[in-house]
């Protein structure tokens, strides 16, 4: 069987799940999940299916056609349709912090992470040897002012070369070019250690620690031209006391950032997010 | 408009989606809420849908007879339809603890929780005067080793005669009749203080304190002839330490139980579970 | 037995701990009950200690001028000596929502929060039914404009008039004047209504909703000039999703700020927080 | 400057808090850390203190005499002292999952975990790679119902070869002898993938799956004579639904173990747990 996943978005109306459904029956395509959602306040409609087609008959590109033609410019949809079989190609940005690196090549090496990863992106070469553990190219990339454009073109050539999907920010610390961030709209995942919109920008644990929370967090997020401002993805947080110290704060909190983290890219690789006004629908 | 919800559960197989959704749109329906699951080990379907109708054409009756026809039979369906905008009559029993019962009565009151309580039903006369302040009929029916029989007929006869669709037992401390759980299979909902399946029965505080746990939760599910081991709706947890005394557990905990057997009450009202092989899958 | 508790703050220097043991002892107390906590980015000592002492010997007045000259001057310290044994008095002040203040008026009717309530004060009419329920006298103070400054006297006049300990803010909506927080420095405790410092000021739910957060929380804390930017007692989150519109947002909330709000409460009557630097320390 | 740890635990009585801390004083000690609890229940009294000593004069040997004949004996207490600057030597036993070994070898690499880790025992030899990464010593030692004496008395001369603190069991699937157990009583540190009490033995996920629980949780123990019935030091939980499929319940439950296991190893590494009535006292 040939088992696709389609993702739908459009101003809500009259009739969309039936059209959808019975289009895909039409097509003799089996559907094995559907799920869908309404933002009321903005008249949005969002829906996730999975499907399944007789191998042999079936061909992507035909199909991605006919949708387009009969039920996409129907309804005026942004739409996707992906191979639910074929694993996306992500590519790591680090830096110097190895924690979540290597919570995601772990992951990736047991398969729990379903993706490919053709290769590793840093500004600096300390992390090196963690790639070569792994037998993923890493390119040390390295970014100063006067360099910065240079950089950003060496970044694109490569990520193109090696066909990705999306990028993950694994504590990258450098900001991404607006250049890069349109060619990779809604496909560069970052985390951010504090819990959005508390702390945004550097020093979050200090920042926290100072306020004297009780609580900190970590957040997942698309990168967008503003800093740390883009469609949140998945959060979570864990208690801090008077008896923690900032240390304590960085150590704790790494734990949720490798979670928060391998949460977010595990739903983007399943295709269960999609954006709109600058907020996410996560299907379950 | 007319709004009815659609909750559906068969073996699973190829083309129901596309079949339910064609026969409402067949049926002059539109369908504004679609969720569905597969259960992979037991080969289970369940589906949930709202959907409207035009008012002046649409009827319930007539509806549910073409449903069970076209759908319902060839897919051996087990199938629910409500009218969405009805509120289901819910029966509390009481025993002597008044903190559920007062959260209960006070999210009815802001229409938080939108029911209708047409009568509390208590072993004990000592919350008699919480009812009269919501002016909800009260019915004290004492239960001893040689009452039993009697008070349970009588528990009956109430319910009936109120046409009652669901239970909420509000730390009622009477094991319930397997008559009344019969007559109202998956419709009496019970609050259980511990974290099931552990510590079930009495006293589950002070068996929490003398294991030492660092974890005391909540339990909210559905009624069986086995106590405590009914489908499971919600739970939730709090965090304990040696500092708590057995009175601190509790107290904690009630705050628990009127949180969590709030939550059960809400998504069984609007009809968001559904139960299958002891479990139940719960749509947001 | 008389029992007292006993707050310490100063700046950390060797052999305090075994000064202040050794004084107890001298006095021939026991000690019922010990903690400390050194923040070291401040270099500041802070000590929690519950005492005992033979009533019929024992005069709290003595005690404190005694401790005065041995051990507070010495050590230059911040110090609070409480009777264990009595409850403060605390006043509500609340506006239009009722839900926090049946929450509290609960708890202390069950004894479950151990205070004295001499009164409520409100800048609304509305809520006076639920005073008079739990026989508490209720005083409409309206706040306008124009009116601010005898607002402001006639509370402080009530305040002091009924020896208030400290003031709870149970959502009143009024911003409190410099005068009432100078006299109640660190003994008016909020609820706001989000995770600060996310989202202060009006609306945060509205912001939150905005954001896209995929969790939403409530705050207890001092209140100090600046709005919202006090001394933290407690936080607490619950998760929601794109499923959740606001009044979802509003719904969960309200059930957080009323447990957030009681847990500061308890914490604040059992002299648990002490305050330096704009933050506390909370002990167990 | 000397630091030392000490641990106390007796029957509670007046005077022990001031005895203690005077004693330490007359011995020129500097008091950086002092906390107690009082069990109620079982009128027991347990007290965590950090000291500091000028290291010229200073002898922990000496020291301990002294505290055991002048305050050790006089209040029966169970006592302990440590060298707080001194890392406990702690081995692991391990079997065929390496999600916690990986934890905590990565921890104990960036000095998280202030441990030193002499060997690691398995009973296959499929995780030796990793040993070999972190130049830690590997020990096979396979385990049948024949060799099983002769495997425990090898395990025994290797720890204390080794002179091993305490052991910590990373997903260690065989039972630990009743000797191992009493020669390092409350000093094997166990994981278990459940929220005990529920679900102890074997295949914990599949029970909860059945259970259909919303909540899945882990713990970690002090191994005793009964299996999964030792005192639990730390727990923590994770939501479920029925979207989550069995294999789902075992990769959120593998991020649980890992958390929760290190947390646990760095409380007792800490010295920060105490053990009594099968139930621990966790000093923050």
């Amino acid at each position: 069987m040939k088992r696709i996943t389609i993702l739908i978005n459009c101003k809500d109306s009259k009739g969309i799940i039936a059209s959808v459904t019975n289009f895909i029956h039409q097509q003799s395509g089996n559907i094995t999940y559907i799920d869908q959602h309404v933002d009321r306040v903005d008249d949005m409609f969002f829906m996730r299916l999975e499907c399944e087609f007789s191998a042999k008959v079936f061909s992507l590109k035909v199909f991605k056609n006919i949708f387009s033609e009969v039920i996409g410019k129907k309804f005026e949809m942004n739409w996707q349709l992906h191979d639910s079989d074929s694993k996306p190609k992500m590519a790591i940005f680090v830096s110097k912090y190895e924690h979540c690196l290597y919570d995601i090549l772990s992951r990736y090496s047991s398969n729990e992470l379903e993706v490919e990863i053709p290769l590793i992106i840093s500004n600096h070469p300390n992390l090196e040897h963690i790639a070569k553990s792994f037998n993923i190219p890493y390119f040390c990339i390295k970014v100063t002012k006067d360099t910065k454009q240079q950089a950003e073109d060496e970044q694109l050539r490569l990520l193109k070369e090696h066909s990705i999907d999306f990028i993950v920010l694994a504590r990258y610390m450098q900001i991404i070019s607006p250049k890069l961030i349109e060619v990779y709209k809604d496909k560069i995942i970052n985390i951010h250690h504090s819990f959005l919109p508390a702390f945004p920008g550097a020093k979050p644990y200090h920042s926290a620690y100072e306020r004297g929370v009780k609580i900190i967090g970590a957040t997942s997020h698309y990168v967008t031209e503003d800093l740390d401002e883009g469609p949140i993805i998945e959060q979570d947080i864990t208690r801090v006391s008077h008896t923690h110290t900032i240390k304590d704060f960085i150590l704790k909190g790494r734990d949720l950032e490798k979670i928060v983290l391998s949460r977010a890219l595990k739903l983007h690789t399943k295709r269960k997010v999609m954006v709109s006004n600058n907020k996410t629908v996560v299907f379950t």
